[in-house]
């Protein structure tokens, strides 16, 4: 079959380098997928340990005369002569060590791990365990693109954010920058079964998860950290948040329903506005009418966060809702949107893909 | 075939005579599932106005062999001379002029629909529209068993509660008994797509519920006055909730999260021990271990209600998680019980099947 | 909570040990479902290689109240001494030599796997490994209850149908007694996902199988010896088929499409009486109306085998479906149809359960 | 949010204007998908019966930004005089009348319904009904682009293939081209719930297709004829197949499954080049190494026919996979890739996204 040159992008040839770690999980193989579209990179490496020696069109043929590159073992000096920047999406606490050395080796990182999202190792202790590469934390910047577009465009790493964070984060950050939001926030997110990446427990397989609901580490997932750490900063002091994760049987997407105790009341337009302000720069951020809420199905496959809101006067409650594909803007569709900054390309570009429907 | 008769348990003959109107509905047809096995019952008529005039087995292939009666018109005084005991799994605004001509003949009658779970026309004229038979109102019966079951012994008309109440309540009762909650509550459920009927709505259809997660009805649902009627009665004082239901891409199946705020501190001992304290004398009521939480398949298909709760002493939250079949334990299981009280039968007759896992 | 007592049947006691072997696998929890509520027998042992210590409701939560024995490791002498049948639900090629163990101790065996269910050793040597109990091969009964009723009656060791083989020899067994078949039969069977049993394999994760179908083996799956087997038996000659498998996104059901040649034109009735003939003394199969078609849901949960025909005169090719519940009549309930007739008991005793829809 | 002119492509102003009539159903929601992002066309007219007078992103809020259109009433002449080439995917029987209203005014249509597929007007009559245009019938060019291209590219009018000929007949065509087929074809197709278009059918609701499987229209489905009609062709001499449809729990995907009789064995080497050399230069077709099979994941969202054989010695029967997804590559794909032949246009642009996986 003849059909690759048929379908690869023209001038590609002239592009940014660029590797993908860990390119047969979920996350990575969603990179494949943005990457090979997109007009000013080229793939030259590609890792997997798993897969390694197999071209990794033999693991997902439909990548087949798109990307036929050969997967390898991650080789830090390799990856650093071949690519300009790499995106890691390797677990967590594995992630830090081979970040480390590339960064060392004055490559640009964007990292779809945990590993360096949050600032303080003491924090990183208690929630994972003693980090390898503390005198990276501080450098690296949340990539979280719509609050900290500025300093990303300048980041040499950058810590993509975790999927809820980025749903939940996206949808508070207006409240908390006007400082209207008083009392606990509950944050009850709901995700698709990718969040948990490509995996082989028994938990996760489909006679388990496949006509079931149910709620798992309550109080207790390792995200709440990192939301806690951007609303903090957000809100200029200590927010503590109450998160509850959700598995819902389908495969992408997130639903996090946001309930807000606010200081003041405000009106359906006031609301409107406030939130049409706060993001009237970015292109992937969808602010519903007031009362109306998305569903997951509308950002699949998409970059999109898309959000909702309700004033309850009856409880005097805010509710927001945010719905994202947790492995594009969760994972994979965030990164190269960070990626676009670092270049000071169009903050766009590759990702204008619209949501498969249904 | 002869099976029929090899399947029929013995004794039915003198059994009560049951009539199941609406009968090919979903609540209908888990009516027939659960009655065809109950020892002390005898179905004597269907109803359906859809399919008037065939056998339910052709509709529902199933029940061939176990229950082939013809389906009928609703007639008042042809139920009335067939049977002892209605159910009624009608739709809701149309359910109350039958109801109201079964109970007038004398009949008993167990309804499934919403029509009389509300004591105050005020409020169903709030929610629905102007009620027919405001009269029965009050001397109906809620009933949500393990809360009134005294009252429900002696009813000659229970309004059986809807799904989502049923988790709501059962979850938070214990609770507004004992006086420990401040604040407003938040429920967020999530239900599965039978919680709405076999329905023509396009947005029911396979294509747009499969692989997508929404909310709806967020704030303005239609049980919000049933689960605050409820739990004012059991509380002793106006409550008010905050109730945000979401659907789910499975079938069968209700996952209520609650939050509530406690006005003192309750370890996870006395917490067990209210919970099980509470529920002491209710065989479908299953108290998780402190810190676990139900998922909706290990109750699909009985008529269990599992409970768990966990502490959150980070932001001084109780966080309650009910889990139930909406068609059992929410609709046609929580009806049966009701009729075994009813008539002085052991509570769990007909009732003991085991979730189907998976 | 003290509701164990209240749901389990009366009488028990005086009623038949029996053991399940492998209890916490899909077939082994279906066993504990459908046993629990079977009125002459009693569960005494129940093993679990991997949750030996704990008792079966810890891992599956709905048997609570109804079943809470304690996981043991599988010792024969004390199986053999605490029941007087043991269900053997055991890894292939691992159960053999369990089973051989038991029945030395003079124990009657129904064994799930596929260890007994070839009579030839050579055929298993080919199909799977070299057979270490094969003098067993020959005594062993296999176990599709309609075909070997008389058999199953006496034997002490019934080795279970697969799922695939109950649903196609079923589908099949008619035509080959009465002769009417000619070439090849194709068998094209598409299963729910828990035909593969509870696995940890990463391709059937939920991501992987949702939203997806395809088809697997082949040609090459394992249960085609099994079918030649049976049906050469029926037809009194070799017969050869070709079977094709696939995996349907869903938990529970076959349904096998089987494609064959006649050597004579036959009308509608004509196959209808064939059929209904064939089983007429069979309480669960249910023969459809000449032209239409079984679907899965109509049997899931239940011990029921639904067959349709279509003669097609234009290509001349009768399409035979089936539809089984991969778990209950491809698996445990068959099993306990046949401890039913092994020890005299009516054939549906505590097998009368009702599909569950939806 | 003025993030609309953010992602509209350059030089859209020049681009061939194009219309697409019933924009809502899930063929035309999945054309504006495509056209939206190619770069040679710019919609100008969408139309939709029942949302007329509503943008098109209130009712798919993932196009907001991307296509913003009003959707309109069909006006004949407004059609004509504002696009070059109308796309329709109106309901069979409806489709006709527009489409010959546009073709008298000079207009190319690429219709997606039935109506102009069979070229034989009693072919029509005996599968549908009395054809309103048959002067049409024998002009319209079958639009499966791998085996009509060259007509496709003078075509005024191309009747876009059903989605299971496209996945048969591809399947089939090379066999057929090559008159090593002898018996009848058996065509035992599965299809994702979308292929039923946007639907308020009880039958097509979640909770009648969840957890199901069920064959549908066996031997009387309506793309037997097309199927025949093509194969026929490329045959040149009458064919006739037996076909049978399923419907899969899941909304995209078309796996066929083919069992073909050959008048001569072919080793898997003569076999593989066979099915290369008959597509080597068709940039969507992908064959798969011998003994392998497509799944539909891998097809989801991308216009690629993956193709897979194998051939059983034992039974001497080759059987043949093919995957597609039905609103692509069977639907909107397909015609967008013959809209590109018709403008002499590479035959993939617009068209080279990548399948959505998980």
């Amino acid at each position: 079959m003849n059909s690759s040159s048929k379908k690869v992008p023209i001038g590609k040839r002239a592009a940014l380098r660029v590797a993908v770690l860990g390119a047969t999980g979920y996350a990575g193989v969603e990179l494949l997928r943005i990457l090979i579209r997109h007009p000013r990179v080229r793939l030259t490496v590609i890792t997997s340990r798993q897969y390694a020696g197999k071209r990794v069109s033999e693991i997902y043929p439909s990548l087949a005369g798109q990307c036929d590159l050969v997967l390898e073992e991650i080789r830090i000096d390799k990856i650093a002569s071949q690519a300009e920047i790499a995106f890691a999406a390797l677990p967590h606490e594995t992630s830090m060590e081979v970040v480390a050395g590339l960064v060392q080796q004055g490559q640009r990182v964007i990292d779809l791990s945990a590993d360096f999202r949050l600032h303080d190792p003491e924090t990183y202790l208690h929630w994972y365990r003693a980090h390898k590469a503390p005198h990276l934390l501080r450098d690296a910047v949340y990539g979280l693109t719509e609050i900290h577009r500025r300093e990303i465009g300048k980041a040499r790493l950058v810590a993509n954010p975790g999927c809820y964070p980025t749903g939940a984060v996206l949808g508070l950050a207006p409240l908390f920058a006007e400082k209207i939001v008083q009392g606990t926030v509950l944050i009850d997110a709901k995700s698709g079964v990718t969040g948990a990446g490509r995996s082989s427990a028994v938990e996760l397989s489909f006679s388990e998860v496949n006509e079931n609901f149910k709620a798992y580490n309550v109080g207790v997932h390792r995200h709440i950290p990192e939301i806690e750490q951007e609303l903090s900063q957000i809100a200029k002091k200590p927010v503590t948040v109450f998160f509850a994760p959700h598995l819902v049987p389908m495969s992408r997407g997130i639903l996090s329903t946001i309930y807000v105790e606010l200081r003041k009341t405000l009106d359906d337009e006031k609301l409107t506005r406030l939130y049409k302000d706060f993001y009237r720069a970015d292109p992937f951020i969808r602010i519903l009418p007031a009362g109306s809420f998305p569903q997951t199905k509308e950002v699949r496959g998409s970059n999109d966060c898309a959000i909702g809101f309700r004033y309850d006067s009856r409880v005097k409650r805010l509710v927001v809702i945010t719905a994202i594909d947790n492995l594009v803007k969760g994972a994979a569709g965030q990164a190269v949107q960070n990626m676009n900054l670092m270049y000071g390309w169009p903050e766009a570009e590759g990702l204008t893909g619209t949501a498969l429907i249904p």
